[in-house]
């Protein structure tokens, strides 16, 4: 996940206010209180974590889908077989951070007598950040995973048709002082919307992020985005070929073990075109299980002291990261002084609001 | 995993006989006969899958450690703490391989019961090819999934000192007429061993395999032998920082996790120093538990003949691949004509037959 630093045009609105506001929206748009209160909290979590991307600034989008009534807003996960530590749920087209915040909740209960658990979601939708499922876990003191498959906007190595999703990865433990580990990637080299900001800024780009239309390394934005991602890896000399079977495996973890749309088949993000039928999937384990309470995160605590430690290469801007600590400085800074959301972000939710009769809370100027 | 082309200076030798020479090597310094059978099944495997690097070309290698008295030819695994669908093994600091092969075997059994289940092993050596592992539980109708930390080789996004291992991510399941799909993967761009067949062929490197001893892009293949390698992703502009994530994410599922020494405190590959202590995980998933038996592997089927008739970009070599379809069509070669090994390699097993006296079985000219 790429973080975006404050935009300069920003405006700030408080946390509470930013979430009040959006369970308020969402629950106009026919969603029951309990469920808009779970996708609330992931959306703002996005926005909190720097993320915009995946937070309210998806909020017209999500409406839309409502509105054609491809999104059911009052749609209730339902268990849909399984055995004591694999069960599938059907998100019954319904939100999907609802269906996420249940089903790793239910594997969270499972790996606490089991020692593991996986959920597999089928029939939902798009559930904002990965790692917000992930990171729901680990605060309990378990390894958290969370994927997902989406839209296909990746090319597998040699294909010139974007075939794969981006389909994330999220993974996220307890680390001591260091907070919480937390991996929350995509498959592919960059997201689509890391092309659109190369496209506003001109930026040209570097070889691996993408191909244009002939199947040939994109140097510019447009071309790239009248072609495709590639893997994470890049081009096949530089084992893009391993970024392509991980997106495979997410969609073969999600989709293809849950019974939902995989790979090509699934519609393009946010189309009202008709339902989304995406596939997740959550697994849970409890270190607990297989050693004392306490051990696991105190390896881990002194795992990331070595890492934070390395002697730095010549243009590093700065020592080696643990995955998720800028995640983390950004919610720690919106949390203290509000969200900052750019402008055109700010537009459209106040643009929503006023469509729905809710204005959006006083901003002001960041 | 890199899948070589046979050596241009091999020697054959049938399958059998390889697997047979190196069950009664094995056993000659102290293994008993079905830990032997196990190591002897998972080393010739590599070779037959054309990943010679893995294979009984490390005999040698493995034999010293058992010599040195830092490996325990005859140890056996035993549980060590768990709950029904996690649990742990200590290895006895015996042959990874066979540790690995009671691990999976377990895990199996059990997700037949739950669902799904992961064993994690610790106090373990150098298990070969991940994709075995995952292999057994797919040969059975499962997904599998095996990771093993490794000694530190890869530089974290930033550090100039290799501090993680290439750790390999391998995930296996039943593809219908497609086979077997089995992802089996380094978490580096490249391994060690790509970069001395470079130095060996005179190679330049491109940007994204490693650095040199300063941390700048390393062009020659003897800069990057004093150097480290890359995560996934090469440089942070093509974002390595998710190759460097995911190595930790296996750190964390096996060594962290199971109480084994991980990242930059694992001793060198096949190094006589000490114990390795290397850990590992493996997880299955039946699909079963989920759905009709069969449904899985229909879908699978199908994903894989969409992928397969993407049109391609320009340069490219030939179709899309599904992950595994290389090494398969190797081991089918290997089962009708007998491995290929190269001339280095002949040399270091009838070396070796003649110091043990077990003369290498007849080799013919490839």
């Amino acid at each position: 996940m790429p973080v975006y630093r404050d935009p300069p045009d920003g405006l700030t609105v408080s946390v509470d206010l930013l979430r009040g506001w959006t369970v308020r929206l969402i629950e106009a748009i026919g969603t029951p209180s309990d469920i808009a209160a779970d996708v609330a909290q992931v959306l703002v979590a996005a926005d909190r974590r720097g993320i915009a991307s995946h937070g309210t600034a998806r909020l017209p989008n999500y409406v839309a889908l409502a509105e054609a009534g491809v999104l059911d807003p009052a749609g209730r996960p339902v268990r849909d077989g399984g055995r004591p530590a694999l069960v599938r749920f059907d998100a019954a087209n319904g939100w999907g951070h609802h269906a996420g915040r249940v089903a790793v909740d239910w594997a969270i209960d499972a790996a606490e007598t089991l020692g593991t658990a996986t959920a597999v979601v089928r029939n939902s939708n798009h559930f904002g950040i990965a790692g917000w499922y992930a990171l729901r876990a680990a605060s309990r003191g378990f390894i958290g995973i969370a994927l997902s498959n989406t839209s296909p906007l990746v090319a597998p190595t040699r294909s010139r048709s974007p075939l794969i999703g981006t389909n994330p990865i999220a993974i996220a433990a307890p680390a001591g002082r260091f907070g919480t580990f937390c991996l929350d990637m995509a498959t592919s080299t960059v997201p689509r919307g890391r092309i659109e900001v190369a496209a506003r800024r001109g930026e040209a780009l570097p070889v691996g992020w993408a191909i244009d239309a002939e199947g040939r390394a994109a140097r510019t934005p447009e071309a790239a985005l009248a072609g495709a991602l590639h893997p994470l890896g890049g081009e096949e000399a530089t084992a893009g070929y391993k970024g392509y079977g991980l997106s495979l495996a997410v969609d073969l973890l999600t989709a293809v073990l849950g019974g939902a749309t995989f790979g090509p088949n699934v519609i393009g993000l946010f189309s009202t075109a008709g339902p989304s039928d995406l596939g997740q999937a959550y697994t849970v384990l409890d270190p607990a299980a297989v050693d004392a309470p306490g051990e696991f995160e105190r390896r881990l605590e002194a795992y990331c002291q070595q890492l934070i430690e390395a002697p730095t290469v010549p243009d590093a801007p700065g020592r080696v990261l643990i995955p998720g600590e800028p995640e983390a400085e950004a919610e720690r800074r919106a949390d203290d002084h509000g969200v900052v959301i750019d402008a055109i972000h700010a537009q459209s939710l106040v643009d929503l609001g006023k469509r729905l009769g809710l204005p959006f809370p006083a901003a002001v100027p960041g």
